[in-house]
């Protein structure tokens, strides 16, 4: 395994943070290489916010219900951003609504998924240390105020980083087996509960030695709970794509 | 910068290849790395299929409209994948419909993306090439049958690759500072087309020293273009999402 896989191999969730800032000119060099990421046809269409204003972030702490969100040295949110092209569009003439389809959004949505991949390996390439934020789009209205963002862009997810001031466990995951199909879906054979029972051990062990936040429990009772505990808040999500400008239907 | 930041800042998108197979025991390693991917709340909502058959990839070959996806030595198809766990909350006893809102397909394609991204930076590590192929989303409902997949499924992105038979220059992209905005959306001053500008001429030199499939063209020019020519064949992809199980709206 080389230097590259290694650390992909070694990817841990950071929360905890040094107080050892990050170089400015190492967060320049990074963001060369985020630049450098694929994207769908070319379009570049995602942007990135910097955010570095203290009353930002605790608003958006607020947003996620991450209170260390205020602390984490270096935080980037990934943007799908479909207003750039649409203004460049709009300045050469054009005067319709391809901008507005879900195939723009999906394409933007691509954009910044590949981009904050690649941002986060390069940050881990650094001995550095990093955590995806989902829970930007808890409220994404509020994300998108914070943010101050324009119409055909919308919060896809944040990207905290520094140099970490603790060294997790690899958190195990379902063997490959179940996620790799040949030629079709990798259908399980009989029940998978069966198919499942290695990985819900694995874990029921990974959180019973875990150093924080000890939860001993199977990931089948995991995904149970969580359906009967619905959770449904970004169930509408939708809704606030809609209000950015977006038409979920195109005729 | 080092040998990881080295070979992302070198992507480019390869569509030619040796017919040097990949060593099976290389492709399962790849695997064990991707399958180390960031995945949202640990979910792992996403799958791959992996396509060998002629026949299909002829098929795939159709939906893309791009010939040389029969001569790819390997490729993976990423997928959307909420029915797994969906079959673990029902198989547990639980009835409703929490694994068919919009905030779950959101996370599969988020897990789809970042695994898709953390395979190719695997792959160019090992001095090989690849390509995303977002055209298998050309006509979605195709591409489910192709890969004979499952409701609360959905295709994301190809990824195809092996060792390269070409060495394209590297595509420029447009500066980091259209792209970064410090605590807020990164508006241009006045006009997009001359904050573009520089852009522009990088891309149109691009093409004119370009190998193959010369076309000397201006970034907003092509931008301004497309919108005219509007291919909005994707534009209601939603409907397939629909179709796929997912409910747009959650009450």
């Amino acid at each position: 395994m080389n230097e590259t896989m290694k650390h992909q191999h070694n990817h841990r969730s950071i929360r905890s943070f040094d107080d050892r800032p990050v170089e400015a000119e190492m967060v320049k060099q990074l963001l060369e290489i985020m630049n450098r990421s694929a994207t769908s046809s070319g379009l570049q269409s995602y942007s990135v916010i910097h955010l570095t204003d203290p009353e930002k972030r605790q608003q958006l702490a607020k947003v996620c219900q991450q209170a260390y969100i205020t602390q984490i040295p270096e935080l980037f949110v990934f943007i799908v951003d479909n207003y750039r092209n649409y203004a460049i569009a709009r300045a050469k003439g054009y005067e319709g609504n391809y901008h507005r389809t879900m195939d723009h959004f999906f394409r933007g949505i691509a954009d910044a998924y590949l981009a904050a991949q690649n941002l986060m390996t390069a940050i881990e390439s650094l001995d550095m240390g990093g955590i995806f934020l989902g829970s930007i789009i808890n409220h994404p209205m509020d994300t998108i105020q914070i943010l101050e963002l324009p119409v055909l862009t919308f919060p896809v997810v944040g990207l905290g980083f520094g140099y970490p001031a603790e060294s997790p466990n690899i958190k195990p995951r379902m063997d490959v087996s179940l996620k790799v199909g040949e030629n079709g879906y990798p259908y399980w054979e009989d029940n998978i509960l069966d198919a499942i029972k290695d990985y819900d051990e694995v874990m029921s062990h990974y959180y019973d030695t875990r150093d924080h936040n000890q939860r001993s429990d199977t990931f089948s009772n995991q995904i149970f709970k969580q359906a009967l505990n619905e959770q449904a808040d970004r169930a509408n999500i939708l809704e606030a794509v809609e209000k950015q400008g977006y038409l979920l239907r195109y005729d």
